[in-house]
């Protein structure tokens, strides 16, 4: 791992060493493209419903009234509603950051300072324990989240302490953020109350803070709570003690499991102490249980939890599509993770996972006008339902249709601070050279070892287009350096090509292709990469898709979606036929070969009980038909309606 | 409807109109074979595992407590743990009926005692609620589950008034039930709380204590609260309205949705209140759930309910095998509604679906010694995982494994009540004679319209054989009736046989077949049911199950144990070729020609993510074997296993 090296002061994560160096949101931007929609879209309108809805449920008001002590009466939302706006003081913090300037200080200052208000003497800062008339600090570490808050208050601290923005007020709630640190170590040290958190959080954060601050006891305190955890200092529950990961240590643990954001966030944590500790073998743990969980217990989307009843990992290939859970959060906390492991081990298969997952799960949770989120991101969806009203709070995942807000409402300032902090997931860099992890239009500039600085711009219409081109803006004279450039895995069988400036062509296979020149201004690299739409098989392990098929182009997974279909059809109707190749359509949809079959639903016996004699079972009339599909991430934004991503074939009933 | 006929007093349901006349426990011994075997093991293990437990894990002592003014600190269990005494009670007073005789008469008197001495003198009896230190009474009817305690006090009150034993105290429950039931209906009648009870139960119990007593404002209370449920009077939550059936009127609703005990509860209680007050509107729409709820929401084994998070039906055609809930008490409640579907209008249909059902979910809750119990019954089993011990409570369906005690253990005793009353299901009369309905050795003794006597004897080695002889052992002189024999659903396609007295053979439909004679003593009947074992397809529209196939063999469902199979080998390695029938193998099992694949472990990309290009999918490698079956009721009695119910075929990857 290199060391000492300068790193950028505007990262969300800041490790002191690793393989790989992040880029700060003042080294990389995003200008044009998928993301810069989404990014746009997060800052003109998913921040400000946010901040809305928190003031309207009362979740801000919580902090006024413990300022006024009044909160035993006054007290709104769940257990954990403190986060959710420490959750959008930092998606601020970054959006700040990245240009928007002054436009967020007054809302950054207001949101400041009545958490401020808030916090006790001695650090405490919760709105649901400790007060008269309720119940007393950490009584209920199984469910009370109070170390889970004060983590996203502490990165919130963090991304407010590195990004620009805040007006007068800057710094203020860094200072918040401290004291609560300060009074976890106090509490939560050797000698004091010795547990863990129901809900892993404070792991990666306190990491963060000793990045930030250089204290060596935050990072110890973050240690401590990755040792403890799997110790058995949470009480046991209906879910078992697994679903807060405290069954097994996480260094003897094998696979991601129990509650998905928990396990991933612990995760997250976990690889932040090992880089910071250099603690190869916990490292190796995380790496081991991140691959037995994306080989096993992953949805195609990147998805992860297939369990609605405790969110949580199924057992290995226990992936239903019509009861994925794939919560959004954790969608975000598996970016999350793989960033991590991406920046400690530069393998570039966690580029890969996070591709996935960005384009299919955490571009598919808000709507088209960033004011409705999906909590659960099913795969398959078999009735139309009503979408949630706009003035309602949901349930959360109940419908798994998009709604404004949840009384759990974890997904939407989970979404927020993600593409707030987008930019910074792009590209890296390191002795030798830059990385590029992900394709977007962007603007990148960086100083290399030995004070080189290099300038670049990408040009790309990724996902739509496999084309991506990279420009050199600057370049140090006669210093040669390397271009990295992630080949993604699912070019698999099919083939890509890298272009260097003399307009030399070569195929590159999937993982990383890399070019070593003296590069001059203007020079115009070129990555091409086959975005033509393939059929995709499971693994015969998942018995809930047997006998299906999905399509993916590129990093999109596709679906179909009863919009798209005739005279009513549901998707259920489907049935495609793999033996031909999927095309592209009009406006980024794909057409594939296929049948509608007509239920058989007129059949009185076949309708009286589901199961028949093999040799009594009725075969469906079918017209041929050219089945219409669409990117996942865009589903359900033209009103109620069927969706599956897996598509029964030809061959099958 | 045949109205103001005589009816046994020994009966579990006594409707005072119908179609058909139930035959009470005094009329129907059941004297061998696979049901004696397990009410044997009911009366001799289960009950008193059942009182053991109890009295440990304090749920028997909550009344003491109450009666000592010390409940406020010494109450244990779940809200709704007084239901299990009750349920207890039940179970042993319908044993007691069947020839136990004396030997129960001291637990019975000592819980009944306990029991009463806990009531208020206004009736009211819950020891959850409404002593100092606890909420108030009916403060929380959404999860309090008081007027759900109460229909199984009334139950068991019903079965002690109807059952012999009970010794010296016989009747005393009967009072105690009399007194709650005239609290609730001067509390919840018009002009009172206006609402219903979270969980559904009451209204079947205050319907028989109507029929029990010939109080019509027992039967005016069950109505009121059918009629109110779907109004909207309960909380909504988040598992919405659904869940207590809330959402829509009983009247109105289309299948059977929400949570599945409580739906099937719900639906018992609509029938009886239809059947007494001559409802057809009502019934009619119980039939239409019913038929909506068999024909795509139900399991192969008759289970029912496919969501662990809120022990719920699924949309249409969701029945995930390997997340399959079809919880035991569902599996119970079922049967409760097709005996009382099946008394009203006669259909055979409910008998078809009440064989599957005792078959394949209550029979196989209870393990062999019938000290452990399985909470939820999958169809697919993925990991051997531990054995819950003997010593410890489990948490509820956690492991899907059969164990000693739950921390909501309503599903032993429901067992244990449903084998107690068993017989009763056997057989029914009407003006023309005698109906069987489910075959076992049995003894039946009743009077036909006109005071005439009949006895039968039936011996069969039913399920294991198809072949039922009824033995005629007295019947009026000169006086033709009719003897009715279902012909069950599963033998579609196949060819059944029934033998007249005379030794004259003639092929039989599913549905019901007659025989009309002058029987005279040592007539024998012969049914021959065709239970060579076949192969089952389900509908297209279950995607969970496509390209597999299950074995059934008479109504016994089969399934692949992993002890079964050879070199370590787990069930999802077995592949089934369902082109060649399967066969009888030794000791009632079936062998099914197939092979065992070995799954691509080894390969690393594939290891690595579970989706690859249609034409890079690998092909495992596989050797013939033939695939032993068990029943799916004998399973997970030979130590930890994996098993499977639907079988993926030799065609599919």
């Amino acid at each position: 791992m290199s060391e000492n090296r300068e790193l950028s002061t505007v990262l969300p994560v800041a490790p002191t060493r690793g393989r790989l160096r992040p880029l700060g949101l003042d080294e990389v931007r995003i200008t044009g493209g998928f993301w810069a929609r989404r990014r746009e879209t997060n800052a003109t309108a998913t921040l400000a419903h946010c901040r809305d809805w928190m003031e309207r449920v009362g979740w801000t008001g919580n902090f006024r009234a413990v300022a006024e002590g009044r909160i035993q009466h006054d007290r709104h939302g769940r257990e954990f509603a403190d986060s959710e706006v420490y959750k959008l003081l930092e998606a601020m913090a970054w959006q700040a950051a990245c240009g928007t300037g002054a436009a967020l200080d007054p809302d950054i200052a207001a949101l400041t300072e009545a958490v401020a208000s808030a916090q006790e003497p001695d650090g405490y800062l919760n709105t649901a324990f400790g007060h008269p008339g309720q119940q007393p600090r950490y009584s209920d570490l199984e469910w009370g989240h109070e170390l889970y808050c004060y983590g996203f208050l502490i990165q919130a601290g963090v991304a407010q302490a590195r990004a620009r923005g805040g007006g007068e007020g800057k710094g203020e709630l860094t200072k918040v953020a401290l004291r609560a640190a300060d009074h976890i170590c106090a509490t939560f040290g050797r000698g004091g109350i010795e547990r863990v958190c129901g809900h892993a959080e404070i792991e990666m954060a306190l990491v963060e803070l000793a990045r930030l601050t250089g204290e060596q006891r935050y990072l110890d305190q973050a240690a401590l709570f990755i040792d403890r955890r799997g110790q058995g200092t949470l009480a046991d529950g209906e879910f078992g003690r697994v679903y807060h990961q405290d069954d097994v240590p996480v260094r003897d643990a094998m696979a991601l499991r129990g509650h998905a954001v928990r396990a991933l966030y612990l995760a997250s944590g976990a690889v932040d102490v090992a880089v910071e500790t250099g603690d190869e073998e916990l490292l190796a743990a995380v790496v081991r249980q991140w691959e037995a969980g994306v080989a096993r217990r992953t949805y195609l989307t990147g998805g992860m939890g297939s369990h609605h009843r405790d969110e949580a990992f199924g057992d290995d290939f226990v992936l239903p599509p019509d009861r994925a859970y794939s919560e959004t959060c954790a969608g975000v906390a598996s970016v999350q993770l793989g960033w991590r492991l991406l920046l400690a081990t530069g393998d570039p298969r966690y580029a890969d996972l996070a591709e996935r997952t960005l384009f299919n799960v955490v571009a598919t949770s808000p709507s088209e006008d960033g004011r409705s989120f999906f909590y659960a991101n099913t795969l398959h969806r078999r009735h139309r339902g009503a979408v949630p009203a706009a003035d309602e709070v949901s349930p959360r995942a109940q419908s798994s249709l998009r709604a404004p807000w949840f009384a759990v409402s974890c997904c939407p300032t989970n979404v927020a601070r993600t593409l707030a902090q987008l930019p910074a997931y792009l590209a890296t860099a390191d002795d030798q050279g830059v990385q590029l992890h992900q394709y977007a239009d962007a603007e990148i500039t960086t100083t290399l070892t030995g004070g080189h600085t290099v300038a670049l711009s990408v040009r790309t219409d990724y996902p739509s287009g496999g084309n991506v081109t990279v420009r050199i803006d600057s370049s140090p004279p006669a210093h040669p350096w390397t271009l990295s450039l992630r080949v993604p895995a699912w070019t698999e069988g099919a083939t890509a090509y890298l272009v260097d400036p003399d307009g030399t062509c070569r195929t590159v296979d999937p993982g990383t292709a890399e070019i070593t020149r003296m590069f001059v201004p203007g020079d115009e690299i070129r990555l091409e990469l086959p975005v033509a739409p393939r059929w995709i098989a499971p693994d015969p392990r998942i018995d809930a898709v047997r006998g299906t098929v999905a399509v993916q182009r590129g990093p999109l997974v596709y679906c179909a979606e009863s919009v798209d279909l005739p005279d009513g059809h549901e998707v259920d109707a489907v049935r495609v036929d793999p033996s031909v190749e999927p095309e592209d359509g009009p406006e980024g949809t794909v057409v594939a070969p296929g049948e509608l079959v007509e239920q058989a639903e007129v059949d009185p016996s076949q309708a009286a009980w589901p199961y028949r004699p093999l040799d009594r079972a009725t075969v469906s009339a079918a017209e041929r038909a050219g089945i219409v599909l669409v990117p996942y991430n865009s589903w359900a934004n033209r009103g109620p309606s069927t969706m599956r991503v897996w598509l029964p074939t030809t061959t099958e009933p």
